[in-house]
């Protein structure tokens, strides 16, 4: 299981604070005493992610809510499986089950989706990357979710490595004045360098950055960027980017490119379809 | 415009603080006192929703920046329609790019959809309404969204209605006693009660809810509903509920129900497809 | 027992830092290992409240205190009477002790508010209900307390049912126009209109609110509302608001109205008197 | 004007996000253009508190909101007097204003009661002290009102005075053995000891506090007191605690005691009565 | 040991968010049900301080950590000397030790510094007091720090004490009207006033503040203001500021006067050098 | 100028709520319309950093205060230099004060130290680099002001690079089967390993990691270890470890090695000693 993001029990407290308000009207017709079981299925294949963030709703409601997992975070899991069992105060169960569920099913679709493109381009030596088109707030959950679908993380956000565009070389005067410039303000810090072009890429190459992504290259180009690269500085990895879908995703895999990141893992969703059935018990004594 | 939500500037300060986190290391590349104008275009038709939180996420960042916005919440765009106009700082310009899209892109998409299956039922007397399936911390905004897109809101949240399930019914004894006990226990908010069968929705007639949500019927039985609901207790609302679609939601908006909740409305996310452009202008002097 | 709200966690943590600050220096005179035992009496009669409140502030402070209830939220209780034991690590006991008394005597004197206006009407059909007119950052706490006291919420907020006044009339250019946008605008949530004479009350009939706030009326004007509105809109419920007291609630409620608003619940306090009394027992071993 | 306390900004944040959630639905029927010009009355005489608050609210709300003070915190208020005017857009008037004036009548409320207290002893050297009995999370702005009624402040916290009680002198071994210790432990903060009867006071004179409590004296214990501290410890003070209402008060005050602590000022609340009226002026061009 | 502070959570769940951020990608290449034992060592002599904050760094982290202390805060520490125990899931006792540490080096670091001064006037009747010149955000932290070394704390803040300095007698217009200015406003809080000379002492003694400070005073000039103090108003204390290190603290505090005020003791911070050393077990099976 | 951190305004809003809590109580003996210039001179030698906090601390307090920086982060700065120039309303300038120069001394400390170890080792090619040994809550302010002072970054928390050490060597089976464990876990994200001796960095280098760190190496070994870099593995950077000081450090830099890391950076402060002066000008009319 990847690490977990220290921000997991504030996105739980925010939504539950966003559901509950002031108070759950309708768990209140439930008697206090009163106890429940269940379990929660899947109604479609997919990859589950998100257990810690059910077992954190939970903890946070109620700690006399007990589940059990019958699957864990990056598992494939069928249509009707169970993925874990609840037990404990109805009103509790009850009340913290959409949060719960929520953050199941959008966790869950998105490892789906990575888990779909990586299996994509099993076989090649390339990896796919998520982006920073995220939906705002949830970024860390996502990209935990993204290393789950057993796909890897680009840059965090804007702090944890330089990507120079075409704004950047402008105010720098020329793509090797942007990176020279770059590691001179960053010295320990991944540079990375988008073109669009193979001169550009010729010219990026000899100034030594640490990756270059080729913005929106055809297949063919993409080849020729392999070939540039293996020659002129095998060190620097290669990334696609724009507009790859799960149909091009192997072609473009197989151009030899090291990496391919892929917006739609995360600012597109189809949340994975859950449901929570319950049966009442006997009051607890 | 509907109403903002009082959360719009939290959320924009914690997508920023997840974004840029230590600093932004790209944009201190560029000089502090370089200037840019730019415009941010739709790539694809649309109802575009969020300008406020992109105004938000400027004004948190700098307040020398300025937008010109050339259409409204609500709006239907037209793929390259230019949303909106940016000029200043170049620093603050870029760092904000990526938070500001994310937003416009997410909340677009929402009121998107809403739009699509609001028009598919025009003429009729029923409504779209969302439901409590959102993404975590961002519910208010996206019922925002929703609105914008000429659908309603269901409830907020677990505070503002009773809605009386299986399990409370269970709980409660009958759907007679649930209903009386949640006015008992609420009397000023709005009671609703969902039914699975006919003679489910009759017993629930006779007990006065202000809104019976039919479960999974068929279009055969949502009529039957209907006429009962009629003759009965022509006061009380009917919300269709359950595996809608945009192919079917039309069909069902002409067996006469008041609702029809559709979950995909804010589960599910195409993000709209933006872009923004820039052009660096002289320094400032 | 009512729905607790969400922000009871924060509502106790914000006042323990607000007490407790850089640290209770006189509690550190005490040895760390000092048990001590007691109990919190009541010295006036009331209706007990917030018992979760007090639970809360003792788990946030030390899991080490426990506490034995020998009444629950909503119970009358007399002077003397015993409200909870506690027993536990003796520092913590002290330094918990006003924030836990702060809010039982807060909310225990707003529930024995509502249940004396509630008990003022006992026998007829109408309820009484609070207002937005609370304590900041009090307000689902307070509206927990009505609740406790056997009376019910008005709207949470601005954000749960349109309540339109004069100004939004003179806005919307009628009381027709103004409630028939509101329907259009919210679909799905109540609307409220204040009338201030008979003659409104007539066209607010006509257009279909939920309910109508009868603003000032004297009591033979209420008594014809309930008899207009018997005969125009039967579905329709009247709300009488405006200088209601203890005194004059019982005349008002025979007058045939569904609710009284009554500001004087939340906004004025007359806080419950109560006293911990404490027994040093040996050390901790 | 008494300092302001550095919690209002988020005082009125807190409170803004309770009473707006997912966004004020009835002032969306106001056009978004619209202007309005009004004022704020009181209905009853009061001690005016809490400006700053409600200049906060709007500053957060909508900058381009105008107030204009007729009256300053602490100023005594007669009836229907203006307290400020109010201009800028109908949205944000509206959607403000019961926020705004639930800080200005509590705060109202408190400054009054004070200044009752105080009015009550004039002539006296003696000076009316708060207590922390006061409403949670809004301590500070209580303790403000206070001073703006012309009283001072007990301690703030636990954390800024030392004060000695039963328990503490129990676990310490003795009146003097207590002092001493705090002064050992807390050698630059003032040091309160609380004594039931004259023989404490006597011991504890001995032992320099720099205050002691007087916990429920008859008057004639009072006076005893008085001479006692005047023989044996001139520089002491001495605070009257219990049960002291503004009928005792003056009683209290001339047996000679500096400070007499009544939690009246901030656990009880007579909101003062206030009202906006408002007149819609043209739409902004 | 001294009271701890309320901030002490808050202070450790954000050094924890900022050191974890979007997740501990090292510890994750650890398996999940791996466990280790270990200790805690101190490379130097020092006053153990800060045993609380490492305690919650592990309970928020997770609660299956083990901790055993085998010293106390205020405890003097030798080289070599095992700090505490430790006992739990690898993963999380990795996470956790840079947070931990971080807090136990620079609060035993204050300790030590406190301390240092403390036993530098061992036998005197003076004390060491700490200044409001501490580090943003951890203040209270700091505080509690000195107060384990033996020193004592002079304010917390602005809120506490009135410290007349320069300016504010400017603005009052003489020594004697801006204590009598502070006394009036208010009434029961400790007075401060600073002097740069003997005529200026004068002046104040004569006015009756709690506490006059001496800027930068000679030696012989603190040993005539002692004599003047004595003589004029013998229950002012009397608090030398300025210049004073650890060479000439014994000097300044045989002068007689009662309180030395140091802010090297938390401006400056020389991190005591600490060492967890790990032996990996077996898995939990 | 470097990005600034987005916790900024958090940073500046916590250090005003720890220092004005209640209210400043001493500002308040001064005319509210008393305005006020004044200036901030070093009174030592150092590199200036800390400017946005300073802007920041004001803004938040009274935008009224206006301040003129005369000389920008980063800058050598000299004895008695003047900072900045400030003029506004005498509170706010008073009152902010102590938070404004707590910021600038502490990052100014920061980045002298930073600027110190760099200078000692101009011309080299080695960097140096700061640790994970922060101050908790300050830790982004810190590695902000190491670079102001020319020194690099190391990684930011626990998120942003994977550091295998000692323990997760021992958990994986070998330092290859460690590397090779980190790239597939987190394939775009660099790696670096701690190794103790020569062997461990043979073996490492053949498993292709971004960087080594050597622990504890003598020069000798250093000088060893970038030969055989060069020989083995040439794009793999080397990082010294441990006990590093400014004796020391150029020394160590000579060796050859890529970047040497100093805890010193971070982890000890030395506050630069820094003044404000004000003269009182005429009311604001």
């Amino acid at each position: 299981m990847p690490a977990l993001p220290a921000e997991l029990a504030g996105q739980v407290g925010a939504a539950l604070r966003e559901d509950i308000g002031a108070g759950d009207v309708t768990a209140a017709l439930v008697p206090a005493t009163q106890r429940v079981r269940g379990r929660v299925i899947t109604r479609e294949a997919a990859v589950l992610c998100g257990t810690a963030w059910v077992t954190e709703t939970y903890r946070q409601l109620d700690p006399a809510v007990r589940l059990s997992w019958h699957a864990a975070d990056g598992d494939a899991v069928v249509a009707a499986q169970v993925l874990f069992g609840i037990e404990g105060p109805a009103r509790a169960v009850l009340t913290g089950e959409r949060t719960a569920l929520n953050f199941l099913q959008l966790l869950s679709a998105v490892a789906t989706a990575a888990r779909a493109f990586t299996d994509a381009i099993a076989g090649t030596s390339c990896q796919i990357l998520d982006t920073r088109k995220t939906l705002p707030g949830l970024r860390t959950a996502q990209k935990y979710a993204v290393r789950c679908g057993g796909a890897g993380n680009h840059r965090l956000g804007l702090f944890d490595r330089v990507l120079i565009k075409e704004n950047h070389i402008a105010a720098a005067g020329s793509i090797t004045q942007a990176i020279h410039a770059a590691r001179a303000l960053s010295p320990a810090i991944a540079v990375e360098i988008e073109v669009e072009s193979l001169p550009e890429l010729t010219e990026a190459l000899g100034a030594g950055p640490d990756i270059v992504m080729l913005d929106e290259f055809s297949h063919a180009d993409m080849r020729a960027a392999v070939l540039l690269r293996d020659e002129r500085a095998p060190g620097v990895k290669l990334e696609a980017s724009g507009s790859v879908t799960l149909a091009s995703v192997r072609a473009v895999a197989e151009t030899g490119v090291d990496y391919i990141s892929v917006g739609a893992l995360t600012k597109h969703v189809r949340a994975v379809d859950l449901s929570m059935r319950l049966e009442f018990g006997a009051h607890r004594s």
